[in-house]
């Protein structure tokens, strides 16, 4: 920890603080620069820097205060260097071969779901996704048919084989969504909701946990760790983009935080081009752009005619733009040492 | 609803969607213009909307949707033009007088709570904040003294008579959290975890619903919708900074939300200068803007040691700068037509 | 055009309004809604609809004004559907073969610059980047050798026969810098200085303009129709990265941009991962998605020594790295439908 | 200066390190903790900091480095504590008095102009605003009167008295406009035009900055920094609102600037609540904000029939609603230690 002090802090002041920390038992390093006197404190807890730090800065003679390590240890990338491969009912994600989720955004009728899950299968995907209890900007929207669409999901799961991923928003829900659900997903508007969080990592249920939409990578990560802290290991990151000032695109790709996260963490990252950009005719570029990037996977929405989707029909892609997508992903994964 | 069609658009094309909106039971209006034709589509329920606009906007030939009416009704401004006052306890918020919420951003022992609770009460506060429950983006951070945080707040408002808010995150929590708060906080992490919204709007108890800190001043109105809609009309909003591309301060505070809020919506709005800047010494002159431009009161953070505070330090005010931003309003309320 | 009028519009204002577009020689067409009344306008000029739009926006009765067509034409699709290849000096800019542009973020010395030009031409590049003028943060800092740096890039295409881009900042110096460079450079502070982008407009020396760090894509567009509409039509766009909240990576590289760039405009587009991502360790991945998302080439820095670059040393390619990505582009060109 | 090493660095790396800045001159600290070496290095220049921090972050085994001092000296603070006030033909700007600058966005004609001047100053402006060059997005929107908008606005300074405050955009121009104007500006759009801030450098004609719309302040800072550095003191800073997510407005006008300018710099700083939001209603409420949060003054926008102006109509005061404002900050300006 570096504390750096202002440039009217007298001797006094120093002493005071070396005395502080000393009293606390950290080490201490003292170096006067030409303006400024920097202190170098040894010995805190991972645990307790982030408390140290803002006590520090509340001191009117400490200018900032700088932590070196990283907010957070067990989905770090140093606590398993070799990454980790999750395996969902036999699929494995993480490791060489890529991993396809499809599937609407909302189950809406059993004919819906059961017709694209056979769809998405048939072209090689691996997840079928959607959505049973979906948040909505707006409280008079469709919010999802619940316990219903769960148990559609787990007839489609029955039919084709394919493991499921579905959303869960309220802690009171986990534990019925779990009893369905191959993957729990934690959507981009509840990454900060903690209690949510704690919840699931309680389970040992694997989760797809989207990033906020305004959410620093290093806050993400630090999301996984609430997960990771409770024992649930089964952590598959997912970049759906974030919110900046471009409005043409409804969010912006950090196609960045690809190859980010391959450095900073050992977890599974999966990419969302269809809330990456809300456009069913660039979910394609992005796919392969995310594939190219690194990403071991993506999840994308499909819908039999999204003219009458009751929720994200313009970036859903019709079965024909996903099997053309199939077709141009296959091409490209050797090519980027992956398969599919 | 505004429906613009791409230049692409045939005839039939334009056929096939008037058939559409008028089987629907829609009024249509064609405009046809030199590369463009426009539909106007009259009749559509405020709650069909957003869904209706994405399935068109899913049509090849559709470029555009535009959706004319505010997605809010309830706490829409012209709702009840006059503005809402909320009563807690006697205190009255979004009336002629200003309202003053000060605490530590943390319970974390009586002694602590005790004495801000009568300093900021001597000073003329109206409400006291402290935190029982407490998000935090690492795991590894204190939490909150949960029940008995709650207790000894309970205690606080005994002694000097001030309500109290206190935030509230997760669902489970809200029958008890009610039980001991005169406000409900929804934080900022929680402005879209839409089961939390619902479970308060079940409540009749007040609630303080902060901004989400990357969401539209529209997104914010319809989490109030959220309440109200399930009948608890009590909200009071609260502007407290959004994330941007500056990282000199914790975050920035949209001043313009202000009299936007005033013009939207009925609702009473409030200040957190303490989130909105995170540095105490930026902290008062915020607070004074805030007024200036029209705010219904302030919240703010207050400790009696800050470089010994668990959470917020850096940004809580020390007694004698509370003092002085009080002393600072008091001059500046009449010259803006408000009391304190 | 469309008007949308606020709900509070009287039968008078509304003759008003019409009565002005019919006197202006505007079709009008009268929709009414329920709430509201919209107006349609038609036969306004393109050149005329942004001054128009903002003064129908300050009459008190209009609430939106909404501009369906683009703000650009020159450089949009429709205008050559078939897209643009340009020619410099024999290599084609977006056609079927990437485009590989390199070379110092800025031209150091004779030894910096020619030991860069031969390696990065010996792995494959087609043209040589280097800055003789650089914009600097700091006005302290290294301003770049001027015209002496401009001899140097001459003397390099001499001998390696690359072509060489080399950005200009000041409308005095275009005329000069035409005189050495193949290719102009417009940098990301400089897309909205007009009076360089008609200065520029006004040569007919092929443009890179690079996106503003916090532009709109159709201000972008915009950019490249100053250029264009003074009969420059050799511009190449180049997408950099755009500043967002996040600060892990020095930008945002916004690869949402390149799909919707194809669809919007005829031009070409190249990537520059470098300011993109700000590291050196990301550069390669993320030149590969952008590839695969359908830009046209990449710019990349590459330093003999990036850590004695006098500038974006971190982000420099070291001559192995850039060995190294040049072999994973050639892998990955053909699975994309491209050749390298 | 502070480098924190990788985890992975050696012994020998260390000491590579140190013999390196030990030869350059520069003193060393090194400080062993528990995973990483941190190094402190005393004595290198400011002006040395930016690209010996690039080279540094060049090294593998360097994970960060901390500039501690602020890049810019001359505007900072410490380098004139009392602050700066600038005497504009016997307008003193950033004392006790308040500055009210007012007028339209752009000169349309004569009558427009002197009409706006005779009565901005009957209501107690200070200075005359107007746009004769006018930076424009698109290339077919009037970008001015040129020439012939200087002579108007000297014109209107012989009839009222003001002193004239005007954009100038392109380097070529600086002689000419500095001809006519008492106060150069530049606008948001070149702030980082380096070329022209060293030519109004150059000058010594005061300088109105506005804040770049994503311009760090800290980057501010140093755009004022490359005047002062040509000995240009003359600086008054202007925010005026940076891009964020919110698109109800034009901008978010940036509260915490105001405070957090007046602690890093000397300088005087209005605020420009015309294009901090972009809407002419919410322009007297951001105005009074911008006031009580401390800063010096404000620029307006003013038009007599918003309407027809030919740009900025919709942010535009009409006269009336100048007048309403100015009482307002009449009655403000002693409540807040000001005088009007």
């Amino acid at each position: 920890m570096v504390i750096v002090l202002t440039p009217q802090a007298t001797d006094k002041d120093i002493e005071e603080l070396t005395d502080n920390l000393k009293a606390r038992g950290f080490g201490v390093h003292i170096s006067r620069g030409v303006e400024r006197t920097i202190v170098g404190c040894i010995g805190v807890l991972d645990s307790e820097k982030a408390a140290l730090s803002e006590q520090l800065r509340a001191l009117p003679y400490v200018d900032q205060v700088i932590i070196i390590s990283k907010p957070y240890k067990l989905v770090g990338r140093p606590f398993r260097p070799e990454g980790t491969v999750i395996d969902v009912r036999g699929v494995k994600i993480g490791g060489e071969q890529l991993t396809i989720m499809a599937g609407p955004c909302t189950i809406e009728s059993e004919e819906q779901l059961m017709q694209t899950a056979r769809f998405v299968k048939q072209m090689g995907a691996h997840i079928l996704r959607g959505g049973a209890y979906k948040p909505s900007t707006s409280p008079y929207s469709f919010h999802g048919m619940g316990e219903e669409g769960l148990k559609l999901l787990a007839q489609a799961r029955e039919e084709t084989g394919l493991p499921i991923v579905t959303e869960v928003m309220d802690t009171r829900d986990v534990e019925l969504v779990a009893q369905y659900a191959d993957i729990l997903q934690v959507g981009t508007r509840n990454m900060t909701n903690f209690s949510l969080l704690k919840e699931i990592g309680n389970t040992r249920v694997p989760v797809l946990l989207k990033r906020g939409w305004a959410s620093l990578i290093e806050e993400w990560m630090q999301a996984a760790e609430y997960i990771a802290s409770r024992g649930n290991y089964n952590i598959i990151l997912c970049e759906r983009g974030i919110r900046t000032f471009e409005t043409y695109t409804r969010n912006t790709f950090d196609i960045n935080a690809i190859p980010v996260v391959k450095e900073l963490s050992h977890l599974p990252i999966i990419a969302d081009p269809s809330h990456g950009t809300g456009k069913a005719s660039l979910v394609p570029a992005i796919a392969a752009a995310a594939i190219a990037a690194g990403a071991d996977g993506i999840i994308v929405e499909v819908h039999p005619q999204p003219e009458r989707a009751l929720k994200d029909g313009p970036q859903s892609l019709r079965f024909e733009a996903f099997e053309e997508m199939m077709q141009k992903l296959r091409r490209l994964a050797p090519a980027v040492g992956r398969s599919l």
